[in-house]
C-alpha cells in the first residue's frame, strides 16, 4: 500500500513515538506535535492511535515483503538459493529497520481485533513464501529434515533475533550476516549436499 | 533468590497485570487491589513499579536457571548430551512458562539503568553455560560450525519463539518439542556425527 508523503511522515514519526514510549504511553497529540502540524490534520489521516498504529504494522510488513520479494526475482527456481535469498532479505529487514522488528514484537498485542485480522492477513504472503520454498526443498530431496515446520519458524526466530543484538558500527555487514545466517539456515535443514558450501559438513 | 509467599504473590499478580496491560498502561494500585492488599502493604516490598517490574524479571531468570541446572545435573560431560539437555531446559522454559518470556519480549526495555545492568548480571549464568557446551564441543570436534556464536544465540531464539505458537492443548508434548528442537539446534551446530540420531543426515 502506497503512503502519502503526509502519511509516511506519521507513520515515521508514529513509530518513532511508539517504540521510544510503548503504545499504552505514546499520545497521538505528541505525535501530531511531533511532526508539526495540527491534531485534526493527523485524524484526517488516522482517525485514531489504533488506527496509525495499524498503518505502522502494515508498512512494517510491506518494507519486509518488497526485500524478500526483491530477492527471490534475483534467484531462479532451486529451492537453495530461493532459501539463501529469503534468508539474506531477512536479515537485510532486520539489520536495516530495527525499528520494524521492535514494533512488531512490542505492540502487536495491543492491535484490536479487527485490526489484528487485517494485520495477519497482509504477513500471509511472507509466511506462505518461505513455506513454499522448504516444502519444495523437501519434495525434491535437498532438504531432508524431518521438521520442515519447526525450521521454518525457526528460521525466521533466529534472523529476528538479529535486531536484538546488531550494531551497524560493529564488524558485522549486513550482506556478511546474510550469508552466515543463509548457511545456518540450510544447515538447519539438513541439506543432502550444501554445493560450494564451506560449513563444515564431513562427507 | 527466595521470594516470601507475600512476594512471590506480589510477583505472580504484577506478571499477569504487565503482561495484560503491559508496564506503561499497569498501575501499581491496581496491582495492590488484585492481590486483596492495601497500598502500603504492597509499598512495604516493593517500593515503587519498577522496583516490581524487577522482581518480577528477575524470578523469570531464577525460574530459566533452575530448569537447565536440573537438566544438566541428569546428564554427563559430553557436549551433544549436554546441549540436548540445556535444549529441553529452554523449550520447557517456553512452554510451561510463556508468561515469564512474554515479560522478556515487552519489558526489558522499562527497566531503569540500574535495574537493567542489574537483570543482564543475573542472565550471565545461563548465558555462559550455554556458550561453554558450544565452545567445548567445538574444541572436541564434535560441533564442527564455523559460528559458534551465532548458532548459540540462534539456539536461545528459535527456543524463544515456541512461546508465541505453542499451545498446551495442541498436539506437541512440551517433552516431544523438546526433543525435536534439540535435535534441531544440534544440526545447526553441523555436528560431526549424530549418535544414535535420525535426523536424516547422510553419512
Amino acid at each position: 500500500m502506497t503512503l502519502s508523503p503526509r502519511q509516511r511522515m506519521f507513520v515515521e514519526v508514529g513509530r518513532k513515538e511508539f517504540v521510544r514510549n510503548g503504545y499504552g504511553s505514546s499520545s497521538i497529540r505528541t505525535i501530531a506535535q511531533e511532526a508539526g502540524v495540527s491534531l485534526s490534520a493527523l485524524y484526517y489521516h488516522y482517525k485514531n492511535k489504533q488506527d496509525l498504529l495499524l498503518a505502522i504494522l502494515m508498512d512494517g510488513v510491506d518494507t519486509y515483503d518488497s526485500l524478500w520479494e526483491q530477492a527471490l526475482r534475483a534467484v531462479g527456481d532451486d529451492p537453495v538459493e530461493q532459501l539463501r535469498a529469503f534468508v539474506r532479505a531477512n536479515v537485510e529487514f532486520r539489520t536495516q529497520f530495527p525499528e520494524h522488528g521492535r514494533m512488531i514484537a512490542t505492540e502487536i498485542r495491543n492491535l484490536e481485533p479487527e485490526g489484528a485480522r487485517l494485520y495477519d492477513e497482509r504477513r500471509r504472503t511472507g509466511r506462505q513464501r518461505i513455506r513454499t520454498i522448504i516444502d519444495d526443498g523437501v519434495a525434491a530431496g535437498v532438504f531432508t529434515t524431518k521438521y520442515p515446520d519447526d525450521c521454518r519458524k525457526s528460521i525466521l526466530a533466529m534472523t529476528a533475533a538479529i535486531a536484538n543484538w546488531y550494531d551497524p558500527n560493529g564488524p558485522d555487514t549486513p550482506a556478511e550476516l546474510g550469508e552466515r545466517y543463509a548457511e545456518m539456515a540450510l544447515n538447519l535443514l539438513c541439506p543432502s549436499e550444501i554445493p560450494g558450501s564451506s560449513a563444515g559438513k564431513k562427507g
